[in-house]
């Protein structure tokens, strides 16, 4: 049986793992769950999971938590604020970690579960964008596995299974191309929020899914890619492919190309990160090859999705230009949400701050740098993006 | 270094194993070849590669060798007829043999090689076809490895590595479908050998474009992954898929697909299987898929095609009826490229002889009978096809 903690557990990724606990024949155990503020979430995870911590980042909803578990006498541990999370990361008694929380705030605890030697279910994006350098080497010292859960970098681990990392010649990440694939600049001058939330293949959360409009996030994947895979960013390629069906390939020194392919169900990664080295069974429908009569590729289109271009840039560069690649884009995202700026603007607003921030670049790469640095570039955003 | 003897050495894989070989950096080092009648071809091979052995099939070929080595003064043994070729495949000094003599005569030096414990590079259909059960049950017994020069054996060989085999779910075999793909039996009435050996995608000898051109091909490739990878024909998949890119994949229980994709170069899965496990450099061109813009899938047509369907019945069968399915076929196919019967013959002689001989389906499945059986269905095909 393996234990588990999950930071991030209301959202998709969390609740979908969850779904995976409850296939897996009592094989995985939730030990520790942790949530913003959604109360009435948390409450049902409990009664249904019985998990025996939860920590709130609200203090508020901790305390209407806690007072459900004293009303429904359950001995349940709720603790709240960063070091709730970082407590929930580190317990001794699990064995992984789903980082499956959004933004910066999954950095610390992930850190946190690494010192404490839990191998790390990877879903937070932040934490190897910003932090790829440092948090590799803390996996390597602590000898502790970083498991991806996105599906284009679980693909990739899947196609070097029981291959020599150094016979890796090339990654070809593949991307749907988001809902906007084939439109140019002029087409997207006046994009509206609800357009731009329609992805065409997979059901994410909002900020996702305006990156994924933007290739924003096929570009924060290259960097993912970058340090999970140790591959040179000249090494890796971005091949956009509709039908998300291929989830992203590698290519070896002899020529040989290995895919991985599935349903677009993320159960199929999560599952496959919790359970390495073991393959389950199945938790989702499966590709029938007779019914999808063609799989289509091009190139993307760098010109007219500028940040994913951007992103290569800042990933080349390197250092704390990320952080402010990713601060941002996470600001230009949330004034775009609240139709403050155009669709446009979020990588006119990235390429600005990759020039204005450009001398804070060579700092000290360490968390508090970092999450300084991320609050510097947002505020900024914030202050004089709108005009 | 590696050492190895070629059976079947003038050939088409033979002549890209060589290819392989002189781009190996000296890691791989001939030492024993063998071929038919090919005097000229085997002088050339000699006179670049300087193997220790030659064993000619024709005898009156093995006196020319024989000649042509005192004259330059070579000290090479020279040995002749199906002796000859199982000492090639079994001599001391080396590690692998690459079986790629073309039929039933490639059975018994393979079995020679196993029980000298040399691994086997095998791209001798029959061998697994007809004698599946006693060359794995001899292969693990001396606990030599069959690696599949087949290049979709070898992608669903390359789909496996790293993973556990009982997590295997399915084989999707490819197959590009022949040059006839899409038509119907009232247009393949008055065939021509001349169209039945132009195939679309592979560059191949007669009776295995023949067999493409049929589907047998893939039929034969059906009953070889049933031996090599010990799976359940019921859960072996045949995929037409005309680009011939992705070479095969697997299911796994999970549902989660990996796929082995390349250039259409037989020289990649040679390098494979004589360099396993590892990965060596580039001998071919490589896959850019910003110019391939789409792969096509679709369900195979056995109702035209009717080999195939021949090929999953006799495998289902099993015993002695592979043996009666492929000599049906090698006899049928000599027909049809001497012009005696028609195109459409031959998948209803290969079905008359699974009728006609099925009570010798249950014999003892032993070299001798598989080549006495053999020779008796070619000679009924012989005498009863052609009125």
């Amino acid at each position: 049986m393996k234990k588990l903690s999950i930071l991030g557990v209301t959202g998709s990724i969390g609740t979908q793992t969850l779904d995976v606990i409850r296939k897996s024949n009592g094989e995985l155990k939730l030990i520790g769950v942790t949530a913003n503020t959604s109360v009435k979430k948390i409450v049902d995870i409990i009664e249904e999971f019985k998990p025996a911590y939860v920590a709130m980042m609200d203090s508020k909803s901790a305390i209407e938590v806690k007072k459900h578990c004293k009303e429904t006498n359950k001995k349940i541990e709720v603790l709240d604020g960063i070091e709730g999370l970082n407590k929930i990361a580190s317990l001794d008694e699990i064995d992984i970690v789903v980082t499956s929380v959004v933004g910066m705030i999954g950095l610390e605890p992930t850190m946190k579960a690494i010192e404490a030697k839990k191998d790390i279910a990877l879903a937070n994006k932040e934490t190897l964008v910003v932090a790829g350098e440092m948090v590799m080497k803390a996996a390597k010292k602590s000898n502790v596995r970083i498991l991806p859960v996105d599906s284009e970098h679980s693909a990739i681990f899947q196609s070097l299974r029981g291959n020599d990392i150094n016979s890796l010649r090339k990654i070809i990440l593949t991307a749907s191309g988001g809902p906007f694939r084939g439109k140019k600049i002029s087409e997207l001058q006046e994009i509206k929020v609800k357009d731009a939330l329609k992805h065409p293949k997979w059901n994410m959360g909002r900020k996702i899914s305006i990156d994924s409009a933007t290739l924003m996030n096929k570009g924060l994947e290259v960097i993912e890619a970058h340090w999970l895979f140790d591959c040179d960013y000249d090494n890796i390629q971005v091949l956009v492919h509709p039908q998300s069906i291929v989830h992203s390939m590698v290519e070896y020194t002899d020529g040989s190309i290995i895919a991985q392919l599935g349903a677009q169900d993320m159960r199929l990664p999560i599952q496959y990160a919790l359970n390495y080295e073991e393959r389950k069974n199945l938790v989702a429908e499966t590709i029938d090859f007779y019914e999808i009569s063609k799989l289509t590729f091009e190139k993307p289109d760098i010109a007219t999705f500028k940040s994913l271009d951007l992103s290569f840039k800042a990933g080349k560069i390197g250092g704390l230009m990320p952080t402010i690649l990713n601060g941002a884009n996470e600001a230009a995202v949330d004034l775009f949400l609240n139709e403050k700026i155009k669709f446009l603007e979020i990588p006119n607003i990235i390429e600005k701050c990759m020039e204005v921030f450009k001398k804070e670049v060579s700092k000290e790469l360490n968390l508090n740098n970092i999450i300084e640095l991320d609050k510097t570039v947002k505020d900024y955003v914030v202050n004089n993006a709108v005009n």
